[in-house]
Formats: structure tokens, sequence, C-alpha cells
């Protein structure tokens, strides 16, 4: 049997913040924008419906108590969410929390520019911030 | 009580092709890529997170089915799933079906390039495909 491992694109561009039984949670690392991923533990996914349903519905509640944080820790405006794969197509899904004044608005974040990389204390910032919040609920941080 | 609209741009740049108890079902008027949009027939709604909890898991549902069909019906590689909101804030969920040999692969569709609008005889025989698959389950054409 094949064990699980995160892709190794993935693993170069996020810390491994938080676990659930489904899902790793990645903090991606570029300080414009407050950006999660959820990647299901599971060998060998590329698409949401190969999950199982009780599954796909686990996914839907991390991501909706994700996305909520995600706007209210870091007073954004817009959520954006997607499960792109095109490049990596371990299935792995983005939350993005979207501000006007953001370098990539309105246009998506993916492929729009080179990530800027968290100074060491903005990154224990963040992530202090997200093990405080609703999240705790349903990882493990 | 205001009644729902759909949003003038959403409208102008797409078909409807279907509607379920909770969802428009569109079809994106760019030939290049089999590419629907769901829309939760609800006013004022901006998040996944902010419908029911059951509603939130019939989109998931209608979501996952519209994924597999549009995989499947066009022999697609990857699917592309995506609630961004940017620009048309009224909540929407894209549904891309992409190959590597598409315009904008492996970069996202949104914001790549001017939409290339279906001949009538080509969207025809899109939505009739559609129309004859596992989404009827779902939806009523």
């Amino acid at each position: 049997m094949t064990s699980f491992l995160l892709d190794s694109r993935l693993e170069a561009d996020t810390f491994r913040i938080g676990e659930s039984a489904l899902n790793l949670l990645l903090l991606m690392n570029d300080s414009r924008y407050p950006w999660c991923i959820l990647v299901p533990k599971q060998v060998g996914l590329r698409e949401i419906y190969e999950l199982s349903s009780k599954d796909q519905s686990t996914l839907l509640t991390e991501s909706s108590v994700l996305a909520k944080t995600l706007m209210s820790t870091f007073s954004q405006e817009k959520m954006n969410i997607g499960a792109l794969g095109n490049v990596v197509s371990q299935l792995h899904v983005h939350h993005v929390a979207r501000h006007q004044n953001d370098p990539a608005w309105p246009g998506p974040v993916w492929g729009h520019s080179q990530a800027e990389p968290y100074s060491s204390d903005n990154q224990e910032k963040t992530v202090k911030a997200l093990s405080q919040s609703a999240l705790t609920d349903y990882f493990t941080f």
C-alpha cells in the first residue's frame, strides 16, 4: 500500500500549519495574501468528486470554516476558492482572501506574479492568529 | 421582498441551459472550453459559507455531478472549479473542463483572453450533449 505524500511543489511553497482527520492545512508562503490550502490525505486523488460523499461533505465543512476565518481574521473583502490542479494534479483546494488593494485584484492570484515569502515574524503572527481562531474546532495546530 | 436576478454580466456572457431547485445552470459563451457555472438563486449571496448547510451540501452534490459530466462528455483531462467573484460579486461557481491543448493551459482561464463565442450549431450540440447526460437527474433543461 502506498502512503500519502504531499506533492513536492506544494511542500516547497507552503508551511504545514494544521491537520484534520481528512485534510492537511497549509499556509501558502506568500505574505501578500491570507492564503491557505486544504489537501485531503489520500493517495492518487485529482478531483473533488473522487472523494466519498462523506469526505466531500467534510471537505466542504472545513472549507467553509476556513473561508469564514480568513475573511474575519484578516478583514478581507472576498474569498477566492479554487481547485485547479493543472500544474500540481494532487487534489488541493486554494482559499485566498482578497482585498481590492492586493496586487492581483481583481484578477486571480494564480499565475499572477512571484510570491513574496513571509518574514519569520510575520509567518509566526499569521499562524498564531489562525491557531487561536474557530479553526481549532476542526484542525490540530 | 427582492426577488433573485442574475447579474447582468453573467447574463450577457452565458446561456441559461438548466435549473435545479437551488441553482441556475449556465453555459459560458466561450467555445474553447466546456465551461458551466452554477448560481444559487438567492438574493445577496457572495460566499459559499453564506448558504445554509443544507444548501451548501446540495451545491456540492450538483457541483460534483457537473464536474464529472463535463470531464466524461467532452473527454477532458482536469477540472478547474472556482468561486472567485472579484468582478461579479454574486455567488457563482465556475466549472471549467481543461485539456493540455487548450489556449490557457496550464494557467487559469479567468482573465486569460477574450472568449470565442459559440456558433449556433456548436452551442446547440453542446447543450444537447449536456441535456442527455446524468445532469438530467438534477437539472431541468
